[in-house]
């Protein structure tokens, strides 16, 4: 097995190991790197990116922190719909570019209020919708009224 | 469950649903989208990026092919080391800039010669190697010579 997920909390990386482990990530030219959650059940839950700032932050807290590429700012998942993750563990691959986390998700991961954000099939009769919603996006986030 | 792989062979998708799929992703600025591969164990293998052309390949042939960024140009996986990739089921995710392959792999995915590239665990105490290679980087791609 190659990925044992750790199911006791998180225990928090500090200085100066947190130092030298961010030292050895290959961050993008953008100062980013790709970051796939997997739940302890094993299912994919999505793939967003993190600088440096987000991984030290959730390497020290173990609640996953992202950085949101277009609003430009550090993404607390959960922040806003209460989905949060939690960290157990974290993988870095052969190339120092790509991390996977082991999370357990409170809630659903996917903004369509899905469980994974990845539930498009490519199929031979075309695009499949393989699971529905859990949970509307309004009642994740609160309808918006026109103001 | 909302990855289910189908564990019978990939059925090709060809022209026009082979087009009206491509049409949905969204590749990048440089026509390019990550591709998450798992096994049949659930395993995460890699991460790697296909273009349209790729992409285009590995669902009509079943055989995943990936786009170099390094070398720019088409990655068959295994062409050079016989560790192939057969593709078993393909999901985009909810913004369609993200692909989940299932895939039944030959040997080994990581050109270190372990099964997974995910192997260097983020602890408290630093960096550590969860598995050791399976087979040599040397066995897989021939011993070089020098000329």
């Amino acid at each position: 097995m190659t990925q044992q997920a750790n199911k006791a909390e998180w225990v928090p990386i500090v200085a100066p190991i947190l130092t030298e482990l961010l030292g050895k990530v290959r961050f993008n030219e953008q100062g980013l790197i790709s970051a796939i959650a997997q739940d302890d059940s094993r299912n994919v839950l999505m793939l967003a990116w993190m600088n440096r700032e987000a991984l030290a932050e959730t390497l020290t807290t173990g609640r996953v922190c992202y950085y949101s590429r277009s609003r430009k700012t550090l993404w607390r998942k959960g922040e806003s719909s209460g989905q949060v993750q939690h960290l157990l563990a974290a993988t870095l691959d052969c190339d120092s570019d790509c991390l996977l986390l082991t999370v357990r998700q409170k809630g659903v991961a996917c903004h369509t209020g899905r469980h994974s954000c990845f539930y498009n099939a490519l199929t031979p009769t075309g695009l499949i919708e393989l699971t529905e919603p859990d949970i509307t996006p309004d009642a994740l986030y609160g309808v918006k009224t026109s103001s």
